[in-house]
């Protein structure tokens, strides 16, 4: 994070961020935005709202002399989980917020956005490069909630009878795509540098850099398809207790789970799948999505491979590591592999599952203040996903990124690629 | 229900009916519409849809040949709990509706309007009469709903942390009123005519007319104020064990409860009070209002005093009672009691809890068909109440009429009239 | 409860009582008296530490000078719901009390029978009456215990992979009892005196004394049968919404509700039944037993009958009832009707579910003090039930005695009689 | 596992353990032995038969030609969690079992005992190898069970009224001990040798040996004590967020958490703490015990030092490790560190709460068949802890040993040692 590039660059960044934002959420009702299906979703209002708490937050009000908030309550409204910035709206009444409606939230957005670009104009000297330093932060944080908007959306109407489409048909049919084979590439391990070498941005918990231990591994050159999950199914994957993790069998047994996340049989023995386009019928050689760790795990055992840890997967892409899709494409949907020499697919896409527990790495140090909260208290049963999806936005990932997710979730877009022991 | 009036007054009432509900919704937001704080309380935007079904499903699709369904889902949406009318959206779930939006519902019911005017401008004669029957049930229906859409909106506000208001400031504030002493009227008891005559509209729950053998008894000349309550609570009324039902006093120990559903402590020691209007100073001289059967039942016990039965209030009424507010009143909140000779405030007001279970009268027979789900099925567990709220339409109430709620609930307006055996 | 015994009768009776608890449980393991299967259940050893704790409690502590308490912790662990006697061990956590074992209990009971025995022999004056009133509470409450202990041991038992059997297998079998027809009793109705006459012992909820005014009706002249439940669930009893309750079906399809509480599937499309002796086949004649009043009612429905009222069973007693079968007998099973002229099975046998809700007499006043809390706050959701069951000690009962359960509760031994207007 | 000892040494030593475990309950009363506080603990009764159902179901009915079951249905009801094994008595319901008596269980004991010893004098000798590796394998599943039986019993004594000692009063009262001062020793890190090294028993977690690589650390020399413990209290440990994981914060918060599991305030602003022989003042030099790995985790934070991963745990250890007190010393409670110039306590007295997440090591591969699920399968959410104590019997546990609980539990007699980064 020490390399901030002048203004300029900045506004207009700044710019494309929050823009996309809206952009994204043009075509919505009113009504859609207030949705919470469960606890863990947040309503696309409240992502609006939250995203510019944030440079409300931790720049406007610290470091913009004469500031005045927008509303005295929307502090408490938009704050998100940050203990040393006091109370707020609990997680799981987001839903209830009819009030401030959409229109006032996007004249809080204006109203903040208003406000960073005077003050990018002419920052006071001495708090610039924090300015700067937290403003970049904020457009992080803004795109990971442009993420969250696709997947809290998605889940929200998939819950709904009439199962609206996120998105308007596409013009040209993505194709279908050829079966492009996986083959195994290998990596003899040994002692790897891992974590971000400190050009460009990244966030605390990909840091310090530091060595790790790897015994010879090989990894799969794509992701594992619809057709090969559909195998897993029909071989009895979700029935067989041997396989599973005995959290993750408790889990499928209290759960009924049965297929992935958005599957939906058809009541013919076949199934469609629900995406931000609607049900439409499932395409065989996309990588499988929205599947849990546990559902990873298990068809890695029964495909008599394993989860790679996260380590394996950093140092391999290093090596050989070849790009997919992203939030930018507009499909908001994997896209089949392409034919190529590297591992395919590995940023964009879906996110990866890991065999590797979200923990520190070793003389880890969150930021201070409020923004420590940021990455370091999560770091508990919950498992990282390394790579980026569909619906992330291209500049938002790299190599070093470490997302995490409980083992048990799938509403975002997760996916496996195997590895196995050289 | 024997006396059906000819169309035109048919026309004109409905026309009334169905404008009235949606004047009271028009100054909402569309994001208003869509909140579901609890399973027992239901969106506004679904109230707006079911009301329509109604007609749809017991009157247009029965009896108008041709007719063209709206929307071939919304059957499955804005069904209540007919089992007999097939499967619907899961009550808990209705505020999961983003879709259809606002828009599209109101076009629903306009389209249902169309159709409805239409059939009764050329009714079928074989089907003339069950018709006008089933009408007169749907605008009792909706004015039912009409109440429900207050309550449920005023939960739904209440639980948001701006509080918004339902109405807008009043033009005229309410005059607080003075304190009217309660004085005690006395009746004889003996066999009482209990149950519908057979006049005008009755739901099939008012009948047969029986008879009731009663002790003589007294019944308060107006119901229980804010500043009697207010007596209760700092006498320990909410702490002390012996003067509550067993199942009350584990509902109060389990809720905590302390006040009724709105009171709010302005942590100086006093209360406030949520209306429609937001949050006010407590007035003193007012019905005390949105508390459970439960607290009824123990203040009376506080008061040396009891609930009266339904058929007590009942024989009271056909000689003393007079009313208090309507919804049409436009305050959405019950007045203080003015000076009178008879039982004030008996229709209107607020909903005033009785002892008597909801049971069916000697001989009741439900309606035929699914219609005969409309109140049969629910006499189980709950109390009966009478006497309208101050958010009833002043012509759906008369003094035979059994609303009923759980003793636990408090979200309807509910409040109490002491009884005394003689 | 005015005419109290001189103290020989007393004193046998309080010997007799006392006795035939520590009988019914010889034959019990010590393990076996800790169980407590659910909330609404209490183990066998809390049963017979209870039973002492209520002498020690209402009368050994206020009459007895001099007394010495057993324990100072066991007025906490034995006290069951009298809030004006202090805290107590929470119900649900009753089956953690390993401690005291089961021999420390009984010598609890033996020191208190000693102490109530030397109290009677030398009452003082002046607290004689009242503590022979108090007597004969406690021993009719302890006889509610004895079938309490039977209904809870069946339940606990019921629900280990053993089954393990609550009585030794008969020496001479139940005959099987041939199929006697039910007919039909007719009955005027009109004003009825309802309430305990005064002699001899009541409870406070039987009181007092008054008139309620019935329709002409008819009731069955015996209880349901086996056979006859068995043929509702070849109709699809438990599969039609239109024959229950809003609650009930609500409560059908949570549980999976399909037969009695404790009919045992075969496997080959017959049942059994779990006893006190075991599983065992089906007796097709006998009374069919552990159902809920939702069941009853949904039966009754498919009938084309109904439950008869409280007031209803009670006249109807006055002039036709004749008894069936008590603790006493020994199978604490239900009996197949023999022939008779007048309602047969009314006392002992099964419960009969009422459609009558627990609410007070007109001008009830409960007990003073503590013992005022033993009936009238349960008058809540709750149905009477009437007439006593196999489990119930015959001295126990009479057509006055009201007793109340929830209506999806099954553990006790409820049936049903059917009833018509006439 | 690969060096086996001749078959007198194994006879000796399953005599041993299996006598032990019999001693250990000798002093219970029948209905201790069937409690269940919580559905993660078991009846002592049910660990009874669990570790005879351990050999009766790997050893002997495999292997012992013409075994006779002791009876039918205990298969199901000792199984664990064996998916491969069967079906089996649900676990939050094995409190209900009061069947078998457990005279009945000591006898089936006894059965499984006499059979394997009459196995191990004749064994078929194409099966010896296994049968000894089996026998092996049980004898510390049974060490692991004793272990449970302390920490099961004491849980369900402390949640009764009359928290019984599980011990009797000692004869020579442990002493105070003095505070012996805490210091920090450095260890260089690099490339660790991790894992058992192949000689005698180990758990198929333990393996394979592997390499890590560590950064330069330091390790306190003794565990952390009550009066540490104490002024993390006084210091508002409990109540500041910052000081937590974000699950960690939930946890306190919806449990009220405040002091170690078993701590007990005295009303005066003391600590009295709940051990096996009763409640006891507290003993301040005595480790902290009973934490969860959230507590031990804050505190780490609170204290500017962290949680050892196990590795650094496992390579100080080889270094300079010291033990402490086990099951055999028969305090079955912590004992004060002694001065000493090594790593105290690092065996024994308490279980260390690692920052390590339960996996699996590289190319780890669990046991074949139904044992394969002895660990592999709950290597998930799980954190490690390492060391053994008080309560763990001295020749089961070692350095590579590696326990296993969720960071919320605290029933284990788990406190924890700081490290810090070099």
């Amino acid at each position: 994070m020490d390399q901030i590039a002048p203004p300029p660059h900045h506004i207009d960044g700044f710019r494309a961020v929050r823009q996309l934002t809206e952009t994204m959420v043009a075509h919505l009702e009113a009504e859609d935005t207030v949705l919470q299906f469960a606890p863990h979703v947040s309503p696309v209002k409240w992502h609006l709202g939250h995203t510019a708490w944030f440079f409300d937050t931790f720049i406007l009000k610290p470091f913009f002399e004469g500031y005045r908030p927008f509303h005295p309550r929307f502090h408490f409204l938009f704050n998100s989980y940050y203990e040393a910035a006091g109370p707020r709206q609990p997680r799981p009444e987001r839903g209830m917020l009819s009030r401030p409606p959409l229109a006032q939230v996007m004249a809080y957005r204006q109203w903040v956005d208003d406000a960073i670009l005077a003050l990018l104009h002419r920052p006071p000297p001495q708090h610039e490069h924090e300015i700067l330093r937290r403003l970049q932060l904020g457009l992080h944080h803004e795109q990971q909630h442009q993420e969250l908007m696709v997947m809290d959306t998605k889940l929200n109407f998939f819950h709904q009878p009439l199962r609206p489409a996120l998105l308007p048909p596409p013009l040209h049919p993505q194709p279908a795509g050829e079966t492009t084979s996986m083959s195994w590439r290998s990596f003899e391990g040994g002692l790897q540098p891992i974590g971000h070498h400190g050009e460009g941005f990244a966030f605390d918990n990909e840091t310090p850099r530091h060595r790790v231990f790897l015994e010879p591994f090989t990894l799969a050159d794509r992701c594992i398809t619809n057709l090969e999950w559909h195998a897993f199914i029909e071989d009895g994957g979700y029935t067989t207790a041997s396989l599973w993790l005995s959290d993750g069998w408790d889990w499928v047994q209290a759960n009924h789970v049965r297929a992935p996340r958005y599957w939906v049989p058809d009541g013919e023995g076949h199934f469609g799948e629900f995406t931000v386009q609607g049900v439409r019928s499932l395409s065989l050689n996309t990588p499988v999505v929205h599947i849990s760790g546990f559902e990873a795990e298990a068809f890695a055992r029964w495909a008599e491979a394993r989860l790679p840890t996260e380590f394996e997967w950093e140092a391999a892409f290093d090596k050989a590591g070849e790009p997919g899709s992203f939030l930018e494409d507009g499909a908001w949907h994997p896209a089949p592999a392409t034919p190529g020499r590297g591992l395919r697919q590995m940023l964009g896409g879906v996110w990866e599952w890991t065999r590797s527990s979200y923990l520190p790495y070793p003389r880890y140090r969150p930021l201070p203040g409020a923004l420590g909260e940021y990455n370091g208290k999560f770091m508990n049963n919950q498992w990282v996903l390394r790579g980026g999806s569909c619906a992330t936005p291209s500049g938002h990932i790299r190599s070093t990124y470490r997302n995490f997710f409980y083992p048990q979730q799938r509403w975002m877009f997760g996916g496996l690629r195997l590895a196995r022991d050289e």
